[in-house]
C-alpha cells in the first residue's frame, strides 16, 4: 500500500490511523508540480490532484478522506466497532466533518473575501458545537474507544486556529489528550511537524 | 423507520434508495419552523436542522446522506456490492460527491456572489468530468448495477441546471436513463415534482 499525502494536510488523519492500526505502507509525498517523490506524475495516478490517495496493491488508487480511514479500519479490523450504531456514528461523523467542516476552511486556506470568512466563521462555530455535544464527557468522539472519527477530528481541530473560531471546552480537551498519543506525536514528527 | 425529507432536495437520494429497496419507512417532511408533519420539533431530533435524517425504530436518529444512504443498502442487502473494489467505488464516490459537488452547489441555491458562482461553475465543471470519467461507458457510475451512488447522483444531475455548467454526455445520458426507472419516478411523483 503506497499512502500519497502532503505535511499537514488532511492526510494527516490517515497517517495516525495508518500508524494506530500497524498496517504496513509506504508514504510518499507530491511536490507543487504533482510529481509523487517515487517518481511519477500524481494525475495519472488520481485525477482528482488531491491527496490523500492510498494506492492498493493492485494498484487501485482509493480516494476520498472518509473512505480510505474506512478502508484502513476494515483492512486492519481496528478504530471502528465491527458492528452497532457506534459504527455509523463514526462513520457518520467522518461524513460531517468532511462535508460540512473540511469545506468551510476553504477561505482561510486561499484567503477569501471577508465575506466568505465570515460565513464560514460562523458555519464552523455552529459545527463546532454540535460536535462538543455528541462528545459529551467521552474521552472520544464515539465513546471510550479511539475510532477514525477521532483521526479526522484530530486535524479538523489542529486546523481550527486558522479560521479564528475558539474550539468548545470538550473539543480542545479531546485535541490535548489525542495530541500526546504515541501514534499522533510520530505522525506529527513523520511530517516534519514535531 | 422514520425518513424525514423536504421536497426536491438531496433527501430525494435516499427517497429513491428506499423505494428501489423495498424497505418499509414513513415519510415524513418538515415546515418552514423546523416541525415535522407527525407534530415534532425537528431540531430537537437533529440539532443539525438539516435533512436526510432517518429515525431508526430505537428512536436513533441518522444524520448525512453518504452514511443513511450505506445504511439502507446494508439493511436491505441491495444497492451496493458485499464486497470488492466496487463497494469501495460506491461509497467513493457518495463521499465526492458530500464533499466536493453538494457544497458546490450552496452559492445557487442561496444566490452568493458572481464571484463564488464563478468559482463554484469551475469547480463542478471539473467534477463532473471526474464523475463521467468514472462512469465511462457503463450503464451505472459504478459498472453495471444501480447502486446508492446513483441514486445520489441522480439528485446531483437533476440540480446541475441551476449552476449553469453543462452536464457531460456520459452523465446526461444516465440521467435520462435514471429518470425513465420506476423507482425514480415514484418518487418524483411523491415529491410533487411528477
Ligand atoms: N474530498 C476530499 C478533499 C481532499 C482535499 O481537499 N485535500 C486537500 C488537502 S487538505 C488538497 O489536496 N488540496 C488540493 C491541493 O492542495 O492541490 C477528501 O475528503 O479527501
Ligand atoms: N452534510 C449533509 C448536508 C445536508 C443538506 O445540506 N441538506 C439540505 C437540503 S439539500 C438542507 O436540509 N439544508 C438546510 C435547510 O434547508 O434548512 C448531508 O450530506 O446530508
Amino acid at each position: 500500500m503506497k499512502f500519497f499525502y502532503y505535511p499537514a494536510a488532511c492526510s494527516l488523519a490517515d497517517h495516525i490511523a495508518l500508524i494506530e492500526t500497524g498496517l504496513a505502507y509506504q508514504r510518499v509525498s507530491i511536490d507543487r508540480d504533482k510529481r509523487t517523490t517515487d517518481g511519477r506524475d500524481f494525475l495519472a495516478l488520481n485525477p482528482k490532484g488531491y491527496i490523500p490517495a492510498l494506492e492498493l496493491d493492485d494498484g487501485a488508487v482509493l480516494t476520498e478522506n472518509p473512505v480510505i480511514l474506512h478502508y484502513i479500519a476494515e483492512t486492519s479490523g481496528k478504530l471502528l466497532p465491527a458492528h452497532g450504531l457506534a459504527r455509523w456514528r463514526a462513520l457518520e461523523a467522518l461524513a460531517f466533518m468532511a462535508s460540512e467542516i473540511h469545506g468551510a476552511y476553504q477561505p482561510f486556506f486561499r484567503d477569501f473575501p471577508e465575506l466568505e470568512k465570515a460565513r464560514a466563521r460562523e458555519k464552523l462555530a455552529r459545527h463546532f458545537a454540535i460536535l462538543a455535544e455528541q462528545m459529551g464527557d467521552r474521552p472520544f468522539l464515539v465513546g471510550d474507544e479511539m475510532t477514525i472519527a477521532d483521526c479526522y477530528l484530530f486535524w479538523v481541530l489542529m486546523v481550527a486556529p486558522k479560521s479564528g473560531v475558539d474550539l468548545p471546552a470538550p473539543l480542545q480537551a479531546c485535541f490535548d489528550r489525542l495530541k500526546a498519543r504515541p501514534s499522533v506525536i510520530r505522525a506529527l514528527a513523520e511530517e516534519g511537524l514535531g
